[in-house]
């Protein structure tokens, strides 16, 4: 069932026009986890050479939805806040992990983390929380 | 001198890889107020057809960060919220209107309402508020 | 009517014990907005003798809370964020001033923007918002 | 030293009037971590006997802020955002539990748990993220 709800959030992910378009990939997804992993290209960058933190806010975004989704179902964002702790810069990759803080029938309070891999270091780059609320 | 801050604010929009890839513009930027706007395409859906989330907070960051620039110089978004308020379905455009609440020396506190347009009417979609820092 | 949600709110201000202990007031409340109003004395401050910012971060959830309540009923405070601006010395007094920025049947998404006064002048001291939901 | 920090945290607490009006007491203060403790009182409460959210948040911000200022010496919450969690009713304390998420020399990202206490049992009520920004 683990297995099934991976497989079901990457069927989500790669309907998701945008998401297929930037490359995002669900690493992980279990009751209450998620984690997102999208790799750095030129096209994701600012005009100082930084990971655009739009692209942070987006992954920790979706991470948050698919963590709150995998105890509500189908769900969506109802409001988040994230704040970004430095600058990303040559880093391979980004990895977004979320787990959920508190759920309730219709909404979960989420955490995640989202870091930035360089030379096979994983460093802290952003870190948000939000609220998870199910549809219909 | 604002025709002069405009310009600006378009090259540092041109010059970000990920902003110039969505297509997003500068519509306006005067001191203490960023217009920024992105035409709406199937590659920024998500899997219900909605405009994805994390376009939004994209968009809401940006713009804050235009604005709060507009006073501060060269800066970055420390940290931002954003409520979303209703899904974006079957929108042309999205417009992001970005005001510096408060600036100090540093930093400036900035909001910004996200509105998507469909047949000529504006309608509200989202709201952010955020931290945005002057570099060095 | 207006006067009557007025005297409604006062009514549910006195029937907070909290509030009642600090002496907030309300000073103006009609349908999608809310001021309220505190005397600044030497209980409401911190070492450094600021304001404590845990009593602007009260008066804005209270104050985002009955613009909320204003449109919805009765109601709660699901979220809300708070940018301190600058420290608050020397005040009189606190106004909060909350107006609703999107309403719906079950929430509303509100700011708030908080000022101490001090020889008659207002100066801009916290920024909020959050998201209110109606009770039941 | 860690003793020493204890000591010193709570006679900040104590030099607090708003803190020492409510009876909050530091629980535990080493680097990057801090508990703060409010017994809860009839002059805590809101109109439904719920503890007022502006109690909450007040708990929650300086925890907060005692983390942060843990690792950077005297300092101030910049901003913070909460998400309550559920109702706060026949409590007899609220415990709140805040840890450091990422430092750098002038400024610290926490994030904070308050839990509330009722025959001996221990349940998450509200979670708070923000930033903490060392004075001078």
């Amino acid at each position: 069932m683990e297995t099934n709800l991976l497989a079901h959030g990457r069927g989500i992910l790669s309907s998701q026009p945008f998401s297929a378009s930037l490359g995002t990939q669900v690493e992980a997804l279990v009751r209450g986890h998620a984690e997102l992993s999208l790799e750095v290209s030129y096209s994701l960058l600012q005009q100082h050479g930084f990971v655009h933190g739009g692209v942070l806010a987006y992954l920790a975004d979706n991470a948050l939805t698919f963590a709150g989704g995998s105890v509500l179902g189908d769900s969506l964002t109802s409001e988040f806040k994230v704040n970004y702790l430095r600058p990303v810069r040559d880093a391979t990759s980004l990895l977004a992990i979320a787990d959920v803080t508190d759920s309730g029938a219709r909404q979960a309070v989420c955490r995640c983390d989202v870091y930035f891999l360089k030379e096979r270091e994983r460093t802290l780059c952003a870190a948000a929380q939000g609220t998870i609320r199910r549809i219909g």
